[in-house]
Parts: C-alpha cells; sequence; structure tokens
C-alpha cells in the first residue's frame, strides 16, 4: 500500500528540527519514501494508493512511552488520595491478584488504545503474564518494547526458558517488537536473580527495564544494606552492561548521573507519576545539561491516572521549570525530542522510528491544529508542547498502517473494550 | 424556557461532596429549580420545555477562572522559552502596543471561548481596554469579575470617573457581571494610586483585583524599600478592608499566611503560569491547611500556554504532592471545591454559584465520560481531577442559557473568531 499526505505543516524532528510549512509525505509499505516541501516531480511520480489531505494537520513523528503498565486501567482512580501502604497493599495488591488473564487482555487493550488515542505509536510495558502484552501488541499493531516475565514459575529451569522466551520475541512480528528482559527493582529482586536476568539479556542480545530510585525509601534501604546508591550496586552487578532504560530516577547522587552518563542508560521520565504518588521531582535538567537520553513514559493509569502522553509531555515542559525557578530549562524542542528520538533510541528503535525521514519507518501522527488553543499557531515546537491537547490528535499511523483516523479506531473495537472494562470494575471494585 | 437535564451522574459540590448516581436536574429561567435522585413526582410535574438526555455524561457546576486576561491568546506560544526580560520587553510588549481595539476584541473573544469550551462558566478578567471585556462577557453570555481600568487617561479627575465606572458595570447585565477595582500590582503602582483605587472600590462597593507576590524579584524590590513584604505593606494601606482576589501568592512568609487567614483574602492560584515562567510553586497545601480560600486561575495564555481550565485543575491536584512528597495533600475533592465553590466565592458569586442546589443560579457543564480515559469511572471525583481532559466537557450551561452543547458554539462564531485572530497572529507577529 502506497500512501500519500499532502498539505501537511511538517515537524520532521531532524536534527536541525526543520519546519516544513505545506508538505507532503509518501509511505511506501512500512517506509517513509517521501518527505518533500512542495509538490515535487518525485511527489507527482509517487503512485499512491491513498491519499490524505492533511490541510489544518501537523504531521508529526508518533510519540515514544518508555514505561508503562497498561493492563493497569482497570485500577484507574480506585483509591487515590491515600497513603502509599494503603493504596499499595490495601487496594492495588488485593484487586490486581483477582485479574483474571482476560481482565488482563481487556484492560491491556484499553490501555494501549488509549495511549494510540494521544499519538503513541511506541510503548514500553512491563505487566504480567507478559505474553498477553505481545499479543495485544501483535493485535493493536503498534510497536512496543515488552518486558520479559517477571516471575517466572520453573525456578530450576527458569535461566533457558527466560534466555529461550525474550530472544524468540525479540525482533519479532516485522520488527515491530523488541522483547526485554526485566529486573523489576534491586528492593524486589535478590543479586542472584539480577544477575541471572543480566546474563539472559547477554545471551539473547536484549535490552533490560528496570524501576531506578523512585522514590525515597528505595535508596534509604538500599544504603542501609550496602552503603551504596540503587545505581551504584546495579552497576556492581553488570546490569548497565546492557541497553537499559531505567524508569523515574527521581533520587540520584552525582555518583549516579556519572553512571547513567558512562553507561548511555536512556532515563524513562515519568512525571505525573512522581508527583501524583509523591515521589518527587527528577533533575531533568541536569540530565538533559549532562547529554544522558532522556525519554518520556506514562507509568500506569493507577499512578497517573490516565495514559495521555500530551499531557506527559506538558508536564515534563512545565515542572521542572517551576522546581528549578529557571524558565529556560527543559524547553519546546528539547521536550518533543524526549517524546520521539529519545523514547525511540532508548527502546531499541533508534535507527528506525522517531523522525519523519526518508527510510525511516512510517510512525506519525497528524494533529489537527484547527482548534481554539492552538490558534494562533505563532510557533508550532511551543505549541505541541504547550497548547496541545492529547485530544487534538487526529491520526495515527504505525509502520506505514492506520491505526486511527479522525480519532477512530481503524483496527479494533473502541465500544466493545470499554464495555468489556466497566464490567471487569463493575466485578472487582 | 424551562429546561430538563435528565440520567445525568451529578456532582452537586454541596457540603457533603454526595454523588447522585442517576439525576435529574430541573432550570427554570435562570435558576435551578429541582435536582433529584430519580424521576419524581417533582420532575414528572416539572413542564420542560426542553429535555437533555445526559446519559453517560456527568453534570458539575461550572468552573470558575479566578484570573485571566483573555486577549493575550493573540501572543500564544510567542517568545517561550526566553529569559523573563526578553519575553517581556522583546516580544510581549512591543506587540501588545500594536494592538487595536480590534485586535483587543478577537482577542479576547478567542480566549473566552477557550475557557468556556474547557467548562469554565464564570472567569476574572484583566485587560485594557476594559470595557472591551464587559461587551466580550455580555456577547458571551458568560458570568464575569471584570477589573475596571488599569490605566486612566484624566487624572485630575481619575478619582471621581473610577468610581463612576466601577459603580455603573457591578451587578449589570441581569447580574452576570461583577466589576472590581484593580490594583495592577505594588511594583506597577504608588502607594498613593493604591489608596485611592481602595477608597474608589469601597466607595462604589465593589471588590479588588489584585496580582501579589508573583515572583521573588518583587519580595526583593519591596523589601529593601520598605523592609516589608508586599502583602504586609498592601495591608497597612488598607487595600484588604475590600473583598480581594489575590493572583499567584507564590513567595509568603508566616506573617503574609496571617494575613490572608485574618483578611479572608481569596486565592488565584495559578500553577501553569507560575511553572512556566519559572516564578515557583505557591506553598497550595499550607494555604487550604489553614482555611484560606483557594482557587485556581488559568492567567493569559501568553504565560501558559493555553486557557484549558482542566489542565489548571489537573496541575494543582499533581504538583503539590510532588514538590511536597506527600501523595495526601491537595486531594481530589479539595481540587473540585476550589475550582467551584472557592472560585465563585472569590469573585463575589458565592451565593449564586458554585454547586447545584435549588435555588442557585444554573451555571453548570455536563461532562462526556464515555471516553476510554475516563473508563472505568471508578471514581468520579478522581476522575474529574486526574483523568478528565478539557475535551469532555460536551456542554455549558450559564445563568440556565446553553453557551455549547455537543462541542459546537450556540452563541458565537468559532470559526470567525479563529479567521480573525490568524489574521491579527499574521499581522503582527
Amino acid at each position: 500500500m502506497k500512501l500519500l499526505i499532502k498539505n501537511a505543516k511538517i515537524l520532521p524532528v531532524d536534527a536541525a528540527m526543520s519546519v516544513i510549512e505545506n508538505g507532503w509525505i509518501g509511505i511506501d509499505g512500512s517506509t517513509i519514501v517521501l518527505v518533500e516541501e512542495r509538490e515535487t516531480e518525485a511527489v507527482l511520480a509517487f503512485d499512491a494508493d491513498r491519499v490524505i489531505d492533511a490541510k489544518g494537520k501537523m504531521a508529526m513523528p508518533g510519540f515514544v512511552n518508555t514505561h508503562s503498565h497498561s493492563p493497569m486501567t482497570i485500577l484507574r482512580c480506585y483509591g487515590d488520595d491515600l497513603p502509599l501502604n494503603e493504596w499499595l497493599f490495601g487496594k492495588m495488591i488485593p484487586t490486581e491478584e483477582k485479574f483474571s488473564k482476560e481482565d488482563i487482555y481487556w484492560g491491556g487493550m484499553l490501555g494501549m488504545m488509549e495511549q494510540i488515542k494521544s499519538g503513541v505509536t511506541c510503548l514500553a510495558d512491563m505487566y504480567e503474564p507478559s505474553n498477553i502484552l505481545t499479543d495485544m501488541v501483535v493485535e493493536n499493531q503498534i510497536r512496543a518494547n515488552i518486558a520479559g516475565p517477571h516471575i517466572t514459575m520453573n525456578p530450576e529451569k527458569e535461566y533457558e526458558e527466560y534466555v529461550a522466551h525474550i530472544k524468540k520475541w525479540n525482533n519479532s512480528h516485522d520488527g515491530l517488537i523488541r522483547e526485554s528482559a526485566i529486573i523489576h527493582a534491586i528492593y524486589t529482586y535478590s543479586e542472584e536473580k539480577i544477575r541471572a536476568r543480566v546474563a539472559a539479556a547477554k545471551e539473547a542480545g536484549t535490552g533490560m527495564q528496570i524501576h531506578i530510585s523512585e522514590a525515597p525509601f528505595e535508596q534509604a534501604q538500599i544504603f542501609e544494606k550496602y552503603q551504596k546508591t540503587p545505581m551504584q550496586m546495579l552497576e556492581s552487578w553488570g546490569v548497565f552492561d546492557v541497553p537499559t532504560v531505567a524508569a523515574h530516577c527521581v533520587h540520584l547522587t552525582d555518583g549516579d548521573f556519572e553512571i547513567l552518563k558512562k553507561r548511555d542508560i536512556s532515563v524513562a521520565h515519568c512525571p505525573s507519576s512522581n508527583l501524583k504518588l509523591g515521589s518527587g521531582i527528577a533533575d531533568v535538567p541536569r540530565m538533559l545539561a549532562e547529554g544522558i537520553n532522556v525519554s518520556i513514559g506514562t507509568d500506569g493509569a493507577s499512578s497517573n491516572s490516565n495514559l495521555n502522553f500530551v499531557e506527559e509531555m506538558h508536564m515534563t515542559a512545565m515542572i521542572h521549570k517551576g522546581n528549578s525557578m529557571n524558565p529556560l530549562v527543559v524547553n519546546a524542542k528539547e521536550v518533543i525530542r524526549m517524546a520521539t528520538v529519545n523514547g525511540a533510541k532508548a527502546l531499541g528503535f533508534g535507527n528506525e522510528v522517531g523522525s519523519l525521514e526518508v527510510g525511516k519507518k512510517a510512525d506519525l501522527i497528524l494533529v489537527d491544529t484547527d482548534k481554539a488553543h492552538l490558534t494562533p499557531l505563532n510557533n508550532p515546537f511551543s505549541a505541541a508542547v504547550y497548547s496541545m491537547q492529547g485530544s487534538d490528535v487526529d491520526t495515527v499511523i504505525v509502520n506505514g498502517k492506520i491505526l486511527m483516523e479522525n480519532r477512530e479506531m481503524s483496527l479494533v473495537d473502541e465500544e466493545k473494550i470499554k464495555y468489556n472494562v466497566n464490567k471487569i470494575a463493575k466485578r472487582l471494585i
């Protein structure tokens, strides 16, 4: 299928952060083959099967959500405004224990749909059982980095089975899926288990998803045990030999920053989750100043309480200015790069997506800018970060396939998904 | 006109913060005459001219935006990510100086429309010339507290004319308008001018709109001059003898908190503006703990960069938890009260609007909850604050009149407003 998008204001998110005022994008199969500033000979020669007129719309690379737990939508707004212990042990865990596989499927389908509806074309997901996530990714035709199983049922054969599992899924489904090993966190895994997961990732040639330094208790607990920070201990166990995306990184020492830089660790900054749980505010201005690859994550809906990626970009652009009392930190272009190219690099898709350039995979969105809150469109980068709403995302394309058009889901049944999640919530909550 | 709304989930925002799962609201002219939990005899006897079926929708009091400068939409995203001085003196002021009255009219019409589209039914506005704002309020049929002229052209007769002006507009237009005196800020007005404005407000029987303690420079400058804080100096000049809505209040001393409490000053908390300009984060948890009437403001689009009130509620609920590292502060119900009843009190409409109760004026919104990000609706208060988007506001009613229905503006021409603002921006920016 050859798809032509015409008359779009294009933000390619290339190295120059250029803007094409009225451009054409040609997609052949899964690949971008044309990005033109006007209706060139190449455009005229492009034999499109379908043409989308994007007049009044802005084309951008799709957003990359580098940390989520999609099925937790079932628990949205359940147990809000409670102390962490009551929330976790009184509400979250007892309800999650009652989830059937089918519940997890519907919760995850809703979570992925919600992400797509705010412009996400590539996501990291982490939930049990991880195979259901993989199935959902295929059904949604979204691009994803899936964390492998957290709990394994066969301790004797765990290592071999783990390697086989992540190897099997990594680079599967037409390259849409990267599979990672998982270390849930240093405070939930033993040293032995952590070392085994690293070895498995190395053997299988995959990356690693991990939570690091989310809340002060983690720092305190690890420091008491080892007189080192979580980042330092994980480094000493060789975790960062493997390409790692580290969620949160809210509480870091100077030494931790050195490790982030030296080992080229990608950070998944989750501002809403960190704010809502009272975890704190990560030092993103310093991360950016030190050249660390910072990306953006929604985390799960239970600690957010939505998976609206545009809101997360907005939070990222806003909170650090207020927190540091400096309006110059974390500017609009930086946030857009965090949401696209940085995210793609974090999830192992850096060569394939994150920008709209010839040869890249066609993961892109059209944003309807004919809205009161985007009028006048004085600066498209600022508008995308400071003014835009998730609901302005009109069309979502992944790997050349249309996942949403005019805000209607193309491949999945939105009403059926909402119906089933409502039924599950009624039963469990 | 008698309007009946049926099958709504109702959050009346009464003292008990009750929830009506499937309720009826009857409106006779401008007044709420029925709020019923089921189809009672009174509902059956209500002879409605029009019935709205609100199945799948949530009815709430309309939101009260207690600080804005609507016409600044023209400058949206213009000069973002710049130091304050360059932003203000290099971009804002030179462009504002070129605004014609017509420019201000269209910019303000867009700003008011944007607010209505995110559920605002009552707003505070502050811009020059203030008469244009009053005209716009009438055209939009919105409820408002308008700050009187900032600059006056006739210094000899200033006092008399000021009193006459604010007296004339206060309580005008079927009670939709409150007019306030204005003190722009302690660092822009002389003591004499401040005292004259207070005397005028007292004589006319109006309130006062003022910016207080927005940024550290204000504190430093006033302390150097008087060895007191801005709040203390304004108190010593009698400003708070008049009902005051104080925007920002980011930098306060213990003594300032005492004044806020003792003088029952209403605070307009503007989280996005304070974050984006790097002004800091106001201590809202302390304000709430001390029983201060805290409300919420968007400020102008040039320092925000939108007038999406739902986003402002969301910011208010999120940032203080992260900033104080305490997930229990500023909970969902508190934010909803800030956005409704507290705002109504701040703007002098406390007896008339802010809750959905019999005898109150019919200022209310219907929120479409049939959205992925509001599914499942486990807790309507949390959902409204943590998950809801501005675009979920489906219908807006002020004083019994429908201003927006199914997201279509009923009284103003959205396309014409956007067209004109785009034309102005093209000319000036």
